[in-house]
């Protein structure tokens, strides 16, 4: 794996487990209401948008990384919606 | 512009200026409690990689894509720290 592979890598492994925290916060206080509803809806959408992308250019990374990110940011935002 | 950019285009903007309305909010309510902070760090620094990854690869979409995402995060987390 060249170092430029590594790089995209560590980045797409952080932006991807970066919302576990948040999903584990939001499930333990029951609270969403300082999270944005709008930024949850439009931040699901794009990162649908990357897995048709991943899909079409037929790269794992993305795909997976995306999957993992769309799947982790609807349950944050069905948890919002939930407490709101 | 191919089709795929198209879709990579929509994607990238639209998980850029999702973090807009989230800053906003912030800004406005002058409460994140409910937004993590371990999400926002770790948020962060993967973005600073994906800018970094974006200057290496000399791509200018996912270097301005990036840019302005870490700009958006940075300043909900300064906000975050001010209001905790």
């Amino acid at each position: 794996m060249k170092n430029i592979d590594i790089l995209g890598f560590i980045a797409a492994a952080l932006t991807t487990i970066a919302f576990l925290p948040q999903l584990v916060k939001t499930w333990k206080t029951k609270s969403a209401g300082d999270v944005s509803l709008v930024m949850l809806f439009t931040f699901c959408t794009g990162v649908f948008f990357w897995l048709l992308y991943g899909i079409f250019i037929q790269s794992w990374p993305v795909i997976a990384a995306n999957f993992l990110t769309l799947i982790f940011n609807l349950l944050i935002l069905s948890l919002k919606i939930r407490y709101e």
